[in-house]
């Protein structure tokens, strides 16, 4: 398999794998389980990953921490305003 | 910041996210609010790029992978284990 597809198809799962507990912990109204510094650090990290891809104008680097972003910060809001 | 460092910290920080959420599931015995289809498209996507690493031949991101790909996939057991 060509590599680049390889790393693009790479990103998409570990971005797209977020929706699914996005969608989840909307619904259930519950985020209980899920770990406040496991999210913290999470999205500190991809903020990071972002700073880096725009330092090195790298695009995929980019667009796929732009979105983790969106979705894992969505959650750390969910953690903080779900109390249960 | 030099970019490489940038990188170094943006990678630790998405991998060592992870150890508070093992950490948390192990103690609580409870993986309810887990997303069962997160931690599988998340394992996937991280087995693709420690491929990707290896086939580009870059360790930090093998190294990276490889650890985050420990730590996501005993989430993963944890949420098939612990069924509450």
């Amino acid at each position: 398999m060509n590599t680049q597809i390889l790393g693009l198809v790479a990103g998409a799962c570990t971005t797209i794998a977020f929706l699914p507990q996005v969608i989840k912990t909307w619904k259930s109204r519950s985020a209980k389980d899920l770990s406040l510094s496991m999210f913290s650090i999470f999205c500190l990290g991809v903020t990071l990953w972002l700073v880096y891809g725009i330092m090195v104008k790298d695009i995929p680097v980019i667009v796929a921490n732009m979105l983790t972003l969106m979705l894992a910060s969505t959650l750390l809001y969910f953690k903080l305003r779900f109390k249960e």
